[in-house]
């Protein structure tokens, strides 16, 4: 695929690219224009036109989007089908639940192993991912393709674990410890999860509205006395 | 505060100028022009500058911002300073991982309990939370104030659940189910979790590696034959 240098901020939408076009196609829609689907998304049309022109023609005058088209044209070009593999280290909480929960077939992966140190689940199989002691994890990456780790170590681990994956030629790491795992100009990729960016933006818009209900009351209140004085 | 309507890419980008700024604070830096600030983030000095303008005035032309201050005022935009109260309800692996090692204080809540139906779970306090009984929600839902629901219940109980919260009072629900929760038009803010987001980024920047190092070794293939056939 050709690729113009994208910025942050349109990889960023594409996942909701993906995600509204997978909502549309359940709705049984098949065809959608700019404008609508800015509207679904808090975008403008021409934000839309803009985002998707970065990547060849995808839509048509006056016909607006297919949907089935543009849905396996984004997957592409996010790599969905790609058919990368990826290990998950340290099954605690997060990591057992991504290998219960997180369906990452769906988005083009192939979860083959999981690893920990605790030996009561070494040897066991959840969800038909295998946990392999982290003894074996170096041997692992040296005999196998693995395009991305799933990092859901404590934090103390975080870093020496890094460390292990890259010296075996692991180019990217979903990065769930909340720890800086890398050197800032590191050739390794790292998506770091926060889980509070998504809170904060909740907190946020609770505020606002916590704020637009007491300026109301405010002047409720000024109407009030407003109207006791003039009475 | 004063509030204008902002947009959601602005209120997007505030949690990590936070975390930048936090990062900062760790690094003794007290102080950061706004050209420095975009570098480290990716955006354009005046980027930053429209952003924060629609909160009032927080720089200083010549000086730059001075990073305690900032903080603390992002940190209030944001709500954190509010002392919101937040439940928890469904205590499985993602609701029990972030109980154990998501410091809710950190971000301004307070978790005061979490709802599960498990009976060997209830009455047990982990990190503090005591658990309660599915069947008391709505009674505690009466009885305290509960500013966000966090949701981290199977997917068949997610509308179910999010039912009994609207019902008694809970205006916002920290998403985790991947469900979608309400109605278009509702009034309840619903912030979904969506991890697949930030795994089809990952995913996007290795496609981009791997285009790019195929993209050079057929130059190189290229350059090759090139050579031979001139020879």
């Amino acid at each position: 695929m050709k690729r113009l240098k994208v910025s942050n901020n349109v990889i960023r939408r594409l996942p909701r690219y993906l995600r509204k076009l997978d909502e549309l196609s359940a709705q049984g829609v098949t065809r959608v224009s700019s404008s609508e689907l800015g509207k679904q998304l808090g975008l403008t049309p021409s934000q839309i036109r803009q985002d998707f022109s970065c990547f060849g023609e995808f839509g048509q005058q006056g016909y607006g989007y297919h949907v089935p088209s543009l849905r396996r044209q984004v997957a592409a070009i996010l790599g969905m089908d790609r058919n990368y593999q990826a290990v998950l280290i340290g099954v605690g909480n997060i990591g057992h639940a991504l290998i219960d929960n997180f369906c990452f077939s769906d988005w083009g992966f192939h979860l083959t192993a999981a690893f920990d140190v605790k030996p009561e689940i070494i040897g066991a199989t959840f969800n038909k991912v295998p946990v392999l002691s982290m003894e074996e994890l170096p041997k692992y990456l040296d005999e196998h393709q693995v395009d991305i780790a799933v990092l859901t170590v404590p934090k103390d681990a975080a870093v020496p674990v890094t460390q292990i994956l890259t010296a075996h030629g692991v180019e990217a790491i979903w990065n769930f410890t909340n720890v800086e795992l890398t050197e800032p100009n590191s050739s390794t990729i790292v998506e770091n999860v926060h889980f509070s960016d998504s809170l904060l933006s909740l907190s946020y818009y609770v505020s606002e509205r916590q704020d637009e209900r007491a300026a109301r009351a405010a002047r409720e209140a000024r109407r009030e006395n407003s109207s006791i004085s003039n009475s």
